[in-house]
């Protein structure tokens, strides 16, 4: 048993394929992002402009969620010291709670580490709970949810990504009687395509199922309070259980569900990924509460991003760069070649100070790798055309198929 | 198919048992910690002692970590805004795993939002990657790492607590040619016992296994350098992955690894719980950087939790409260019953202003429910000797059995 040999093997095969992948060292300027500083080549700290962030809303800097956060850290200190059960339970959480309650018209919601635990612990807690449940899960569905639905040990299905037709033909073949979850996302985030989520609860209504849905990329993005596609389409009760981030645009990290009371209950106390572990620093919680409540108020940052995107999807379209079409906030570039691709990107950063990464397999499927633009309300008019003129200079150099 | 049944039994099942859990709802009240404020019952903020905090040595108020977390706060805002790989790799993480890395003596080390991720995701990884892996795991190990080793869908083999005789029986009884993993901990958190790392070394070498440490419970409290049980047992070179957590000892939230560069870099490449994922926010990391290099240096917070440990030990010990006798910084007192646990801990908030949860199964096993003390540098004699006459009266109160 060699296992030096094997675990090189693994890396080996990740540099044949073009797919190794390389962290860039970054500082965010505060006050001045998507401005920040680059420690790749170790040369010292050099200036670049972010177009890969998912603080969306640069709510990561904004003075409200700088303020409670930094009033969090005096007044009780930087960790919680304990899991949520045991000493680690702050007022903080309590009312953030409440607040992601009311944001998605719930009567209860339950904060987790991360987005990811959030997708993991409920997904395999539920479908365990469930004798028999079978899960129906998008094609496209992220990582985490994928591991939920693997680790609950349950029953799956997986339907063509947003297919109606499709799902319905796998839930019209299974026992009426067998307890059914439909799981999937509003905003798919490497696409930038929106489910149909009226017409999947329409689905779950005909055929008795549960549904779950993943608002990751669109949890203070969409809605008139930011709760989501689901408050935009006015869907959101009509859905079992809502999943969100505090990472993305709402600046911070951390992870929730939003459901009725018994549920929350339910995931509260049998969900091993939420009871055995340090809760949420009382510090993070504090700024994603201010955060979300801004972000209940105000539209500004949500008009400003899309005004941006819709700017730069026009840009870069008038010149040939050949995006993806999407009705949101994302604006992928498809390449089509993982090595292409991470050309492309180190181009970007080391001579135009653009930091973009590649998107390569496992996170997109193989063969459509991508780099994915993620305009915010910060990113002005010129920092867009530096980076449109430097995407065609590249373009030629590289040799890459315009668009038509 | 009745959900709202299913979920409504699964809840009753609980409090049938006396097992359902009340999260008390506290602020903590940073530097004049172990005091905090208790909101339960909502007749406003209380004020209480808290006896069950894993923040062992206060470092969630130590003016270092402060200090880092608010400068990082400024510098840089509130969270990572992405993914390690896709705009979340800060300087911070960078720094934090350098410091790490020489803290267990290994080449490398890699950051989760927790030390259940780390857990989770490295185990479950590893032995995927191992094809045939046969796990060796502790049947006291901790929920994340059997939730890893479940996850990973290989052979497991649970030998007897600390049973080197058992581990060695079942190594024998497999494929020399197999791959093989000892999952174990050196600090058992709810017991307060410790591993015999060297001797279970010797096995793994015997047997060509690879070892795997969960040290959350020692890391910052054991040697000279808060390297854990396996620095101050010197035997720390021999192990293959040591895991920890920035959430106890260290005060503020997140987990790691550490282990050669090349397993580094598998995990790093492979593992979806530490790709998929909003990085841990700069602010945690800063704090977290301040809380290991002031702990690598100082021991003073580390003899003064000891002395306080024994301090507490022997007053209990003296009033025939009774503890399980331990060689660590954990102060268990068994009681045996989960609704009499509960009823003490219950007595102890509302009466007496003293916060300690009761523990009770699936975190220990049934019929070994318990209170366990974690007192600290801060828990000075008048806050001991209110607490053990609050227990012995509580004791005569309910006719609980005394120690011999
Ligand atoms: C669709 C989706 N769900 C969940 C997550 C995980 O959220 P978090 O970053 O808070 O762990 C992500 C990305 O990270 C995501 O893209
Ligand atoms: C032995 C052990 N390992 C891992 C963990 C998880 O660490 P964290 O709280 O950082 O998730 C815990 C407790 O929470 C633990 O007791």
């Amino acid at each position: 048993m060699d296992y030096g040999k094997i675990f090189e093997d693994a890396i080996s095969r990740l540099h044949a394929e073009g797919r190794y992948r390389v962290f860039i060292d970054i500082l965010r300027n505060k006050g001045a992002f998507p401005n920040a500083r680059c420690f790749a080549g170790h040369n010292g700290p050099k200036p670049v402009t972010v177009w890969c962030s998912n603080d969306y809303l640069a709510m990561g800097q904004h003075p409200k969620v700088i303020a409670a956060m930094e009033e969090a850290l005096h007044d009780v200190g930087a960790g919680s010291g304990g899991t949520r059960n045991i000493g680690g339970n702050t007022h903080y959480h309590v009312e953030l709670e409440h607040e992601l309650a009311s944001l998605h018209g719930k009567q209860g919601a339950l904060l987790f580490t991360s987005g990811y635990v959030s997708n993991e612990a409920t997904l395999s807690t539920l479908a365990k709970i469930l004798p028999g449940c079978i899960v129906f899960s998008d094609e496209l569905n992220h990582a985490s949810m994928i591991a939920g639905i693997r680790n609950s040990g349950c029953e799956k299905r997986v339907f063509r990504h947003n297919d109606l037709v499709h799902l319905e033909e796998l839930l019209a073949a299974e026992d009426p009687d067998a307890p059914k979850l439909i799981a999937f996302e509003s905003v798919y985030s490497m696409d930038g395509d929106v489910a149909p989520i009226a017409e999947i609860c329409d689905l779950a209504d005909k055929y008795n199922a549960l549904t779950y849905l993943d608002e990751v990329h669109a949890v203070g993005m969409y809605g008139e309070h930011g709760g989501g596609i689901s408050e935009r389409d006015a869907v959101a009760h009509r859905l079992t259980i809502i999943e969100g981030t505090l990472g993305k645009a709402f600046g911070v990290m951390g992870g929730y569900i939003a459901a009725d009371q018994t549920i929350i209950d339910v995931i509260r106390s049998y969900a091993p990924g939420f009871i055995f572990t340090t809760s949420l620093s009382p510090v993070l919680v504090a700024g994603a509460l201010a955060s979300v409540k801004h972000l209940k108020g105000s539209q500004e940052e949500r008009d400003g991003q899309q005004a941006r995107a819709a700017r730069l999807k026009t840009l870069l379209a008038d010149a040939g760069i050949p995006i993806m079409e999407t009705l949101t906030h994302i604006v992928p570039v498809m390449v089509g070649d993982p090595v292409k691709a991470k050309k492309i990107s180190d181009i970007l950063l080391t001579e135009y100070g653009v930091y973009v990464q590649p998107i390569n397999y496992p996170t997109v499927p193989r063969g459509t790798e991508r780099l994915r633009f993620t305009p915010g309300p910060m990113h002005d008019d010129a920092m867009m055309v530096e980076l449109r003129d430097a995407l065609v200079e590249i373009w030629s150099r590289l040799e890459i198929r315009r668009a038509a």
